[in-house]
């Protein structure tokens, strides 16, 4: 174990930081290129770049300040989601181009690219929410980059093998981040998780942070889930807007009720509204294809916000107990039991709405291994990833520094204080 | 009285948001569906997607953080507003549904539909800025259902009677929410409020998160007023949008110079700025469809502002003294004075550019008669609504919780701490 | 020197502002008109919109939460942005728009006059940076008044003698702010500064508030650059964005290796990385017409977030302590430096793609030619606008008062417990 932890992110980080930022330079430099013809009409174009800035949003301000709840880890759960958005980003325009680059000799970079690869980021950052304080920035993006490399794979072979649409396999993001960081946190379990760690907590300020990126990921969700929906059937376009806002809507009211019935004093729990107010989102994103009237969306709503509430009361202190899986923002309970009901949502849907029995059953077929391949990639590729951050080159901060900005962050006035 | 809360809120909200949301989804189910033939094409739709964008933003974030000044109810004032919006846009798109529902049998869910409930949900929102703190989150609800119950009646019977138009009718929400909640906290004046509320202060940080709010407000606010202006009329379009950015403008520098004006020691007042900056845009809204050029605007503007800031320093303090109404957020300054300098600056322009007498009179007496029928009827709602919520039922805080989180929210921290 | 500031805030500010804001209505009436003929479509008409919008979101949310650093100077540096942004505004559309008014009778008003006074107002913010807390809102308006009539005149001398387009004109105000700004606080040296002024830290919570402000314009700053870029070749526009965000992205990861590279103890800073990881936007903004492939930007991006974060951790004391300057937000080092090196690097790129040899050279003399002529009269209008500020009748803050919100605005609790 490290004595100081100053001196390795400083040997550690800056060159990991560097090598990987000049390399992308280079790989920039000689295999992309922007986009120089554009096919697009004027009023397209502005129209594809007000989805892309949404999902931007989405991704750097919305993930980074829901996680800044933590009262004394704000700095970190802001600061390293940024830096950890921007390399996860790049390196899925390399990686989703790589096929592009194989055909054609270089990456095209526009629009959809630039957006494929946020929501390959945004992959990343649930991943990284289950470990959300326990590590230090030099983990972080070693998770980033092999949690990306695995989800492009994940897409690949579900696109290869069972031909399934993009809209379709990018949704699965929420599974394969969930089980991901799962598996992550369950094989770099610490014995001080065993109590409760001292800062993990969240004041009243912290709180409004957190709940400030929650209301924009709460408004966005309806761009986040329409964005790659073909933009030639407007009709499903408006329904996957509309049917994500309604989703949204019951869940924030579902959210609040659960909350308040599951606690003996009949109180709300903010950090619980707040993560579980975006289970409709998720589920309907990931049912989305087979949901076509509004009370199917609304109720998808219900069943994910009752779910997903009454797993972040009682799932994750029992994981921790039970499985030694300490999951710092219950990512399980926000993404993935809401992604595993959409999955399933979109099965009963699928399946109601085929009039050939032949056809269903096939749909089922595919859409049973899909779900397989994405949770069995994903938890091998957390252990590998585990594997490789227990090695104790990498220095990961004590018990007593995590949940902690001051392991990693100056702060002028107490240097003055001191 | 009750002498807990918790099992209050547990017994009476948890089973009364439940059932509304069930019942929400069953109306949903059975009534409406989404507009499947879109018949604008890719680039209007997104152009319709990007201003229901802006006026969630302003709904859900814009006055949801408005809400966060108050010291220790920042949890309470953006959670409660983002529940009751999204209760009360759900009541409003099923309200404004039913002329809809009656001729064709379905309410369509579109964009247009959204917007109107949403503009709905924000006079709810206005009328509650009255009450903030002093209420419990199960008088909030039905403050919301009742308001918008009102403010969509009062439409109905402005466009029957009165021809007028939708964007005439419901620009009148300022005044409608204002009066609303007048009477409402008029109604439920509490004893306490005699003396300060101790509660009733705001601190640096809750400042700032106030005023994040408001910024979000006042950027957006241009697209509030010109989302329903007619399409084919880009010149009118453009006009709504530049008269309320130049309005704006002019309120800001306004309300700064009347709040150091009327202070004793010179000094800037952050939560009158707040509100105060936003009366241009009130002003504007109520009267846009007479205003021309851009002065006109800025003069309103900056009348608007001056009796805003005049109105939260000196009428907040009267009207608790006199007639016993105390409103937290002085609703009746910051929406309903401007409102009514907006109705009033749209009467005199309208008849002003009248080349007819005959027809001036008659502008006059119609528009007169919108704004009796619109005072008259929101007063009543008002009286009723407050002689309900005055039923113990319902379990009103006492005044020693006013204004404080922890009668509603679980804080980890402190029940570690104790 | 003022023995209270209360009153002389009372006696110079609120009929400065008065009268500032009567006469530009004044202005406004006789001299403009809303442009009433749009010849756009409905759908280039929102695009426009929303362009507008984003610059409108940096200028008044970015630029103000960025100010908010400093512990016990949030609500000034929220507060006094917005009333200096809308001032600046409503003086660069009237400035901006003399050359018409002298052709045509009228300024028009559309969304490109706003944008173009929005960026004016946006050197104005720059400038003001570097008189952060040091100042009362008397000078920040005089401040912004000669700021933006400096970078108007500038901008017309360009454009005049050496036939600068405006594209490239307008993207000098990062410069022109910068060196304004210098010069100003160099004229204005406190004796004070010399030790380190006493509030004049962050803590965790305003750091907090700071990122958002940094995060709105990382996420914005593609739409700053690309928004006056020709609409009629979406190549190039979609090359400003993409450009932008790459360099955006390079800076961010650079930034964050500098910052714990250049430490001793091997931690972030979080104010030098706010503003570092914006100098790629910097300097990809001044030299983006040259700006073609990908690696370019991200070289650009590279260079400026180290030339940027060595300035901010090196470079700020070094002035302070040599050249008694004293510089709040460092605005040498984010935007100066990275202006010239986006100047450098347009240069650099220009002459390596002419064919011709003397196309090359004539383009250098003009280009060296402009860059002088702007800093020249940036520190021309600094020392004159510092000579000015020097005069006690605007009675600056004493040393102890600076960078404290107690002078300038009510603090209720305060008087309650008092």
């Amino acid at each position: 174990m490290a004595p100081l932890y100053a001196p390795s992110l400083r040997s550690r980080l800056a060159p990991l930081l560097l090598f990987l930022q000049i390399g992308f330079i280079v790989i920039f430099a000689f295999y992309t290129e922007i986009e120089s013809h554009v096919k697009v009409d004027r009023t397209t174009f502005s129209n594809l770049y007000a989805e892309f800035q949404d999902v931007n949003v989405m991704v750097v301000l919305g993930f980074g300040f829901l996680c800044t709840f933590l009262v004394r880890y704000g700095f970190s759960g802001s600061g390293f989601n940024l830096l950890v958005a921007v390399i996860a980003t790049q390196w899925g325009i390399i990686l989703n181009g790589i096929e592009s680059w194989y055909y054609r000799g270089k990456i095209r970079i526009d629009f959809k690219s630039l957006v494929v690869a946020e929501m390959c980021a945004a992959s990343a950052l649930i991943a990284m929410g289950a470990m959300l304080g326990k590590t230090n920035p030099v983990h972080l993006i070693i998770i980033a980059l092999l949690e990306v490399s695995g989800f492009v794979l994940n897409q690949w072979l579900l696109q290869t093998l069972l031909k399934v649409r993009l809209l379709n396999s990018i949704m699965l993001l929420h599974i394969f981040g969930a089980f991901f960081g799962i598996m992550l946190t369950w094989n770099l379990h610490r014995n001080g998780s065993k109590q409760r760690f001292e800062k993990e907590k969240f004041d009243s300020k912290s709180g409004l942070f957190s709940m400030l990126g929650t209301v924009f990921l709460w408004m966005f969700w309806p761009s986040f889930n329409s964005v790659l929906v073909d933009d030639h059937s407007l009709g499903r376009k408006l329904g996957a807007v509309c049917s994500t806002y309604l989703a949204l809507a019951v869940s924030a009211v579902t959210a609040a009720a659960v909350s308040v019935l599951s606690n003996p004093k009949g109180k709300f729990n903010l950090i619980h509204m707040q993560s579980c107010i975006l289970a409709g989102g998720v589920a309907v994103g990931v049912s989305m294809s087979a949901v076509h009237l509004p009370w199917e969306a609304m109720t998808i709503g219900f069943i994910a916000a009752v779910v997903s509430t009454i797993g972040f009361r009682y799932l994750k202190v029992h994981m921790q107990l039970a499985f030694q899986c300490h999951d710092t923002c219950a990512v399980l309970s926000t993404h993935g039991l809401p992604g595993l009901l959409g999955w399933l949502a979109q099965l009963f849907l699928q399946i109601r709405d085929s009039d050939d029995h032949t056809v269903a059953i096939r749909f089922a077929v595919f859409h049973i291994s899909a779900l397989l391949i994405t949770i069995a990639l994903s938890l091998c590729m957390g252990i590998i990833t585990g594997l490789l951050l227990k090695w104790n080159f990498w220095r990961p901060p004590q018990d007593k520094k995590c949940f902690d900005d001051q392991a990693f962050w100056e702060f002028p006035h107490l240097a003055v204080r001191k």
